[in-house]
This record gives structure tokens, sequence and C-alpha cells, in this order.
């Protein structure tokens, strides 16, 4: 029913109904007090992301790349003197929310593909991964000798330990806006870039170690890592033996659930619970997630998706989930690079080379595909992005000193930042305009 | 393809691809650890809210009873002995999805009816609200005055004053459950809660403002009780004018927006940006997110949602949302009831009391129902849950002395806490009792 009084009553209606309906609560709400700024940067993310990535999309780019574009300008503002967003990214609640939206994309970039075709690729993956972290390891050693003669050997290593972890994330969500995920080049990018993201971090306990050992002067022990290794070997094991009986069994078992949102509800669970036990188990959250994707088969949950009045699939249910989170993730990306860190002409020329050894060296790892007929620049795009890995690797380096020497001082370390900056926002436009190509052709 | 190995393969090749997918990153990572407790407590908060909501679903219920016994078995195992789940209810970010879980279900029920709709029961919401607030408030006074004689008048009503305000999550997610939110008895309540919890906060403000004057021995200034008037009046005018121009033309403009999710994505740019300028009038979010829905309608959008692959509208798009956030809302609310209150004889009796009071108030208010054939008792019954505003009137209240005496001693907080739960706990199913009983009929 619309009344054809709709209009003219609007202003008294509301006047009447909400006027009323309002006054003073999150005055007095300690807890509302806190949702209040996230719901302001959630909006402001939110038509960010969407003007940013819509911008691009017309350009025939990748909406990821307007949305790190979005942040970026909204991180900055600063620098033009308006400063009321300076807090933005540091609201509470942001970050997580950019977590699980991160964990979310995983979880259907893993539902896309499984364990066969994964497997069907995994030697070249292996290889590009073992490539993609030894030559830019090389040629991060070599750039920071240039640049630094006086620095300790180990710095130079710890310097091309930052150069070698994929960030997943970007090229993930570059493939599923192309829809080429599935593909052999989308599969062995992204098995390359979780394996080498692992090869990384037993780089970097390496590295890590032996400085500590150098500073203590005392032996490294190979302990540790076997430790680290261990615990991923564990939740693997336990990913594998309960994860595929679970995602076999707990979904029929469900079907007898009533209510609606079963399927989700579950599917989101598998998702977290696999997450966290990654997580617990001392590995990335997302490689939890991606997993959970992977083990998970359409044929699990059938009778479920019978039940659902749309007929909708797990990855249809996802969608607007994502919708909502992943945006924040790649917006709060770009918020991040603080671009005051580009006024410096010596921390510009070594970023400039690091990120030269950093494009290059992964290059070098598409010589590792070994399926016929695929295209080795892609893959070697796909490997380009640096991300939240490389600037932790720098952050954990700056708190290691070998005598008096720090082993990441701040000059190396806003290089980094820079050329994290720089491969994240380089890798869209590369990857689109190369796959695109191959598309059509 | 599906591979006929894949069955036999899948333990060598998880260890293969991910096993080497895995080690250590959340080790190295501060933020990766802040995630893990997060994702640890969603996992057994939507088990929880899906076995919870299931078994009571199948009786007949309302799932959220079910999600709010999950949350307070998951909340009180501590009185078990097992003290592993102790701060769960704490986890950072939970909360914050608990909350955002509220607002999309407040939206949702603002988009199923439209401000003409609830204008044509207004007086019936307003007079509802008047008798909701005045008869629990007195029978309140009397409670107080019964069992501590000795205590100042004011602070009697004080006690009055946390029976006051309806708590409209409970009541608008029973209202959804069983598809009654558009139906008579559905608007006169929402209004009536909306408008009641507004009268509440009045009432606090005078109540807190005499009991500040009379113990500083002060005259009692009128003027802040007028503020926080004048803030919601300066937002709810701001909603009309600005809301219902951009609802109408916003969504026309964008579009010509590229990209996928633009109509989800501005949906919630909308609910969360009137929840942030309640927020910031003084008002409660949900407020704000109810007004969007109420003054967004599909004419509105219908060529964005013509350009959706599935033709879905904004409650379509938003129901996986709602299925992942809104349990979370209430397993937390469960949660939060502490049932080691419930171990005073004293705090007990005062607190059947009182609940009798809130209970017996609220009956009174369903007199004030015009409509003819409309059924009273549903409404009285819609009425009944106390949520979080009578505990944060009680904890205002414990901060409050007049002379040497506290007006809102523990055993009258505690016995306010049993009384949140019980009216929390009881309103669900007899809801369901008496609404689904006038479907049938």
């Amino acid at each position: 029913m619309r009344l054809p009084l709709a209009r003219p009553l609007l202003l008294p209606v509301l006047i009447a109904t909400v006027l009323v309906t309002g006054v003073a609560r999150a005055a007095t709400d300690s807890r509302a007090a806190d949702l209040l700024p996230l719901l302001l940067a959630l909006v402001l993310v939110l038509l960010g992301a969407k003007l940013g990535g819509a911008l691009f999309e017309r350009t025939g780019q990748s909406p990821v790349l307007g949305e790190l574009l979005a942040g970026l300008v909204l991180g900055n503002l600063g620098l033009f003197g308006y400063h009321g967003l300076d807090r933005l990214r540091d609201v509470a609640g942001i970050d997580l929310l950019a977590q699980i939206g991160v964990l979310l994309l995983l979880f259907s970039v893993g539902l896309e593909t499984n364990v066969p075709k994964m497997m069907a690729v995994g030697a070249s993956s292996l290889l590009v991964a073992a490539l993609g972290v030894a030559a830019p390891m090389v040629l991060g050693y070599f750039s920071s000798a240039w640049f630094f003669p006086e620095h300790n050997p180990l710095a130079h290593w710890f310097v091309g330990a930052t150069l070698c972890a994929t960030s997943v994330g970007i090229t993930a969500r570059v493939l599923a806006d192309l829809r080429r995920t599935a593909s052999t080049e989308g599969r062995i990018i992204l098995g390359a870039a979780v394996i080498d993201d692992v090869m990384g971090l037993i780089v970097l306990a390496v590295v890590a170690g032996l400085i500590g050992a150098a500073d203590r002067g005392e032996a490294f022990h190979a302990a540790s890592v076997l430790w680290i290794v261990g615990k991923a070997l564990l939740f693997l094991i336990a990913a594998v033996v309960v994860g595929s009986w679970l995602s076999r069994h707990a979904f029929r078992v469900a079907t007898r659930l009533a209510g609606e949102g079963v399927l989700l509800t579950l599917a989101l669970a598998f998702c977290f619970a696999l997450a966290f036990l990654a997580g617990a188990a001392g590995l990335a959250p997302i490689v939890g997630a991606f997993a959970a994707g992977l083990i998970l088969d359409e044929v699990h949950y059938r009778d479920l998706k019978a039940r659902d009045p749309g007929n909708r699939d797990i990855p249809e249910l996802l969608q607007p989930l994502t919708t909502f989170m992943v945006p924040v993730f790649f917006v709060l990306m770009g918020m991040r690079v603080d671009l005051s860190v580009f006024g410096s002409a010596g921390v510009l020329a070594f970023a400039a080379v690091l990120t030269a050894a950093a494009i290059v060296g992964k290059q070098i790892c598409a010589l590792g595909v070994l399926e016929r007929g695929t295209d080795r620049l892609a893959v070697g795009l796909g490997m380009i992005p640096r991300g939240e890995v490389g600037l932790i690797f720098a952050s954990i380096g700056s708190t290691l000193r070998i005598g008096t020497q720090q082993v990441v001082g701040s000059e190396v370390y806003s290089a980094v930042v820079v050329m994290v900056a720089l491969t994240t926002l380089v890798t869209p436009p590369l990857l689109v305009w190369r796959l695109r190509g191959r598309v059509q052709s």
C-alpha cells in the first residue's frame, strides 16, 4: 500500500515518528561510542572503493587498482594540509574487517579450484617458487652491497629476504576479477605465491637466526627452524585428515539442522576454523582459508544447496560478503602507503634499485614453468607484488643488530616501503594487460 | 575435471602443495596475531548459534532463543569449572561485528516497511510508548520503595527509569523470523519500542540531573535535556531532507558506475552513514539504520537492481550478511548474562519483583493501541524485553551518589541484570506463541 499522501507527509511524519524515535543513547553508551569512527571509516572506504573501482574498471583496468588508489588518497590527505582523516587507518575494527575480507577472498579463490588441479601444476609451482625466492634474494644482496658497502654481509642477505615473499592477495584478486583463477597460469601463480611465502619465512628464520647468533657470538641453532616446519606439517596433516573428513561428513549431517542459512554459516565456520588452525600453527591465516576452499567441494553440500530457496552454492552466498569486505582490505592497503616517504632522493634511488631487483627477480622465476603453451610472462608478472610480508620482515630487521649496527636502518626501511607500494600498484595493470590479451587471442 | 585419483592422492597432494604452502607467518606478524582469538570466537559463536537456533526452530520456537541460550552456555562454562572461554566475550572485534550485525538487522526491518505505513499507526505507537514508560516507572518506584524504604525517593525513580526502555533488537528479530514485521502489531511494536527508548533516555537525563542537583544542593538545569532533544531533531531533519533526497537521486546517479556490487555497496554506505549521523547526534546508531531502511525504497534503485545478474533487491543481497553477523549479536547478548548473579536469594527476590514490574508495566501499555482488531496482548508481549539500555542506566546509576548513598548499589545492579536476562529470554517464546497462533486463526 503506497499512500498518495506519502510525499507531503514525509517531513511531519518523520518528525512525529522518528523524531521522537531519537535522542541520546550513544552519549550514555560507551560501547556505541567506539562504533562511530568505524561507521564513518566504512562509509568513506566503501564509497571510495566503489568510485575508484568503477573509474578504473571503465578504463579496462582491474578495480583493485582503483581501490588501492582510493586508499592512497584517503590516507595521504595530510600531505595537502587536511588532517581530519589522519587516524582513519588506525580506527578500531577496520583492520579486522579487512583481514576477514582477505580471508573470504582467499576462501573464494580456493573454492574455484581443488587439490588435484593444484597438484597438476604442483611441480611448476614449486620450481617457480624456489626460483622466485633465490633470484630476488641474490639481487637484493647485491643491491644492498652496492649502496651500503660498509654493512655486514648478513645485513645484505636480510635485505634480500625482504624481497622474497609474493603477496598473494593482490594477484588473487586480479585473477578473480578476470575470472582466470582456474587457468593454468592462475593456478601456478597461486600455488607458487603461497609456496614462496613459506620459503621466504624459512629464509627469514634462518637469516634472523644467523644474525642473532653472530650478534651474540654463538653458533646458530637449526632446531628453531625445524620447529617452524614441524608445526606447519602438523597443521597440514590435521587439515587433510580432519578437514577433508569434516567437509565430507559435517555438511551431510548438517542437512538435518532446521533453519535458514545453515550452508553459509557452516562454510564460514569451516573457513575460519582452518584459518585459525593455520595461525595457531604459525602459518598465515590466509593459507588456512585457501586450504579450506581447496578442500571444500560442491558434492559435499549438494543436499544443503538444494534446500536453499534460490539453490545458491557457496560462492554465490559468499559474494555479498566479499562485495562488502574485500574492498576494505585493498583500500586499507592503499591507505598504509605513506607518500611522504617518496620525498627523499637517497631513499628513492635505493628504492628504485630494490624495486627493479624485485621485479626482475620474479621474471627469472617464470623459467620454472614446465607446462607447454603457458604464458611465462603472465606468471612472472603475477608474482611481482610484495605486500605486508616484506614490511613485516623489514620491521623485524629494524629490531635486529649486529654489534652496534642496525640490520635494517631507517633508509632501508623506507626503501622497502616504497618497493612494496610500487610492486603492489604496478601489478594489476600489467597483469590485466597480459591476461586480457591472452583471453581474446 | 575430477581426477579418478583424487582420493588416494589427497594426502600426499596436500603435503606436497599446501605443506609447502605453510609455515610460520603469524608468529612474526603482530597483526595476524590479533586475528586468531576473533577467528576462534567466530567459529564457536557461528556453530553455537546454528545448533541452538536449529534446536529451537525444530520445536517451533524462534531461533533467536536458541542463539541466546547458546551464548548463555558459552559465556558461563566457568561455573562448571571450565575457564578456557572466559575471555570469549571480550575478544577484540567480536563486539564490533555484533554491532554491525544489529545495524544490518534494523536496516532490513526498516526496508520491509516505510514511513507512511509507520505513520498510519503513529498515534498508537506514541500512546503505547508513553504508557510503556510511565507504567513500569511507577511500578519500579514502588518495588524499590518496598525493598529499600531507607533509600532516597530519587533512587527509587532511578530504578523505575531502568525499566523504561524496550530493547528493539530482540523483538525485531522475532518479528522478522515470523515474517510479521509489516503487520499492524509489528509496526506498532517497532515504532513504540523506538519511541519509548527515546523517552526513557529523556527520563534518564531528567532523573540523573535531579540526582546530581540534589547531591550538590543546586537547582536542576533543564537546558541539558533541551540540548539532547535539539540534537535529535537536527539529525532527523537532516535524515529527512538530505537522506530521502540522496536515496532518490544517488542510486540513480550510481547506475552509471561500472563494476559489480554497486547496489549493495551503496546501500551499506547509506545505512552506515545514517547510523553514524544518528550516533553523532547522540542517538542510538540503530535508530539511524532503521531510518535508512524506512527511507530507502525499491523504486529508488530499480535500474541498479535490473543490472544485477540475479535481479536481486537489497533485502536479498543483505541476507548473507545478516546470516553471518546477526547471530553474533544474539550469542554475544547471551554470553553477557552472568549466571553467577542468580546465586543470591536477596537479589533474586528483588529481581523477581522488578521483572514482574517490567512485564506488567508493558502489558498496561498495550491499552494504548487504537486500531480495532489488533492483538493487544501481542503488542504488550513484544514490548517486554529490556536490553543493554537497562544495563547502561544501571551502570550510570552506580556512579551516582546522593550524599553518602549510592543510587544503584550492587544488589540493585545485580537485580537489574537478572531482570534484563529474564525479559530477554522470556519474550521470544511468548511472542512466537501469540503471533503464530494469530497467523493461523
